[in-house]
């Protein structure tokens, strides 16, 4: 039996939502029909999928109780609003922004770590599920592995965030301060064109940003871990391909740095590309509309016990949010019954 | 007694030697005569200096012999040859490649540092005296007073770098590479417009780059430490304002943030900028043509005892090149007898 599902994309029009209905169409998701959701705004908007077109509407009950699965991307206010109706109307709800991540009762899910919270003990999905932050998804694919083997009590991570991580906006405030147009206050709180802003998202009490909180306790409840030691400097960086980050990671059990390489090439979701003396490590220009999550610079600290170094790039339009939220969707496969079929 | 020296600058007509003249005159250091010294390639150009122009020359014996401080920055093969003939010869070299900064008789110098190290016991400067790396100066600018007061054990830092660590060449390459230009193999191994880099330098056999372990090295020789643990990795930015550091330090006492901030504030060399909620921190953009070390985001790491993170800007131009030359030239004033007097 092929089941169909009508699955619905809020804030199609956006740079992940586009992406989202991208990898639907890549990934050959069995889509009966796709039912594209943005803003007044964009409203009537003709978004191509599977040669066909559909017209970009506003969010009702109405429309999501004919959804199956809704993927939401438009932001963590339109999630409030919207998610818990369309999880009424009978939807599964595929959350991308951080309304809900943190709700004792959503599931938080990388499918690579831990898929199986997304159903409750008698094989139902939950109504709501959580797409983690960009920058935490591609370091817990990589840490889950390390983990599972060598137990991690600490990590040290800085990153190097694209423009994109701040949507359409982002990236066209870069291209325009490259191209010299007049500076407005714009999305990155500062110029970004060949600068560095140690800055994401708001600052809170702790002086640490919001973003870099989210990598504290998104990771933490991925990896079912809450005492898991992670500290973070987040910085938007002029890049528009995807995130890097510089990872330090002190394990429990002592490693050979050859076994790590091995056993991250064999894990899911994670490409190693690790050959320093032929200038091979991962970039954002080279991960840039991929899937994966790329490892590279992969070295002992020397200075440390047990603690190694690497290096960890995806694009953060892709695993870091789309391609997450349709993998989280492909769990939901035969798993959940099309309204159609009740 | 007014001594004036006379002053050669090798590497006159790159990045850091045009910036070592124009701090000689911003800091009206007492130059008697201004010998600028380049390649064959570039002898003749004119250089302007205090409304005088000079002819840039070749380098030769009899030119260092009626200098009194030479400044070379034209890479480590030209140091290696020319630095011990100018010695010779009697000039104090300030050396600003890497050629001899691990010697163990060569003084590696940040006056706010170690200036006393410039000088035997005699009172007599050292005839080489090495200017460190880039990334190295502004770094140990901020944890010599740290180490100081609550002993430091460990570092983690990663790098976000300027073009302008490659000259005048890599600053090119970036310009070409926005303005779309047809792509060489250029300076940055690979494109560095719109991306990010995690290799500077060659890599060595422990697949550290070489700019990582003079993180590791210099750092280790300049606070007299040769068992800190410094875990680095340093990174290419799209940037040309300078370097800035994410920077996690672990202490052996315990500290108050506010007293590490007051502690920064009235040390040499350093301006604190650090008022997170007014999105005020040190930013490349900013600290361009700027003498000082920049210091922000300076917060606890609390997830792990007696340990901090902070962000550490600095122009890789100023001083983590030119202005730590100069200021080393500066220490000589008055312990030097000009040749001209002798």
């Amino acid at each position: 039996m092929s089941q169909r599902y009508r699955v619905a994309v809020l804030g199609a029009t956006g740079l992940v939502g586009r992406t989202m209905i991208e990898v639907l169409a890549e990934q050959q998701f069995p889509v009966e029909e796709l039912i594209p959701l943005a803003s007044e705004r964009s409203a009537g908007q003709k978004i191509t999928f599977q040669d066909k077109e559909y017209a970009t509407q506003v969010p009702s009950a109405e429309v999501f109780g004919k959804v199956d699965i809704a993927l939401f991307s438009a932001g963590g206010s339109v999630s409030k609003e919207w998610a818990p109706i369309a999880a009424r109307e009978g939807a599964v709800v595929i959350d991308n922004s951080s309304a809900f991540r943190m709700e004792p009762n959503v599931p938080l899910v990388v499918p690579e770590v831990n898929a199986e919270t997304i159903f409750s003990t008698d094989g139902k999905p939950a109504s709501i599920i959580a797409n983690p932050n960009c920058s935490t998804i591609q370091m817990v694919v990589v840490l889950k592995p390390l983990h599972d083997k060598y137990t991690i009590k600490r990590v040290v991570v800085s990153t190097y965030q694209s423009v994109t991580g701040k949507g359409k906006k982002g990236l066209e405030a870069l291209e325009e301060e490259i191209a010299g147009k007049a500076q407005e206050k714009f999305e990155h709180v500062h110029p970004i064109a060949y600068n560095v802003v140690p800055h994401i998202d708001v600052f809170l009490g702790n002086d640490y940003t919001k973003e870099e909180m989210k990598m504290v306790n998104e990771t933490q409840k991925i990896l079912n871990q809450p005492d898991l030691k992670v500290s973070p400097t987040t910085v938007r960086v002029p890049v528009y391909g995807g995130h890097a980050e510089s990872v330090n990671i002190e394990f429990e059990h002592d490693f050979e740095v050859d076994d790590v390489r091995k056993l991250l090439a064999q894990s899911p979701g994670i490409l190693v590309n690790d050959h320093p003396g032929e200038n091979v490590y991962p970039m954002p220009i080279e991960c840039y509309g991929k899937d994966d999550v790329f490892v590279g610079r992969i070295r002992r600290d020397y200075w440390h016990p047990k603690t190694i170094n690497m290096w960890i790039v995806a694009d953060n339009l892709r695993k870091g949010a789309a391609t997450n939220a349709v993998q989280i969707a492909n769990c939901l496969i035969g798993k959940l019954t099309p309204k159609a079929l009740v």
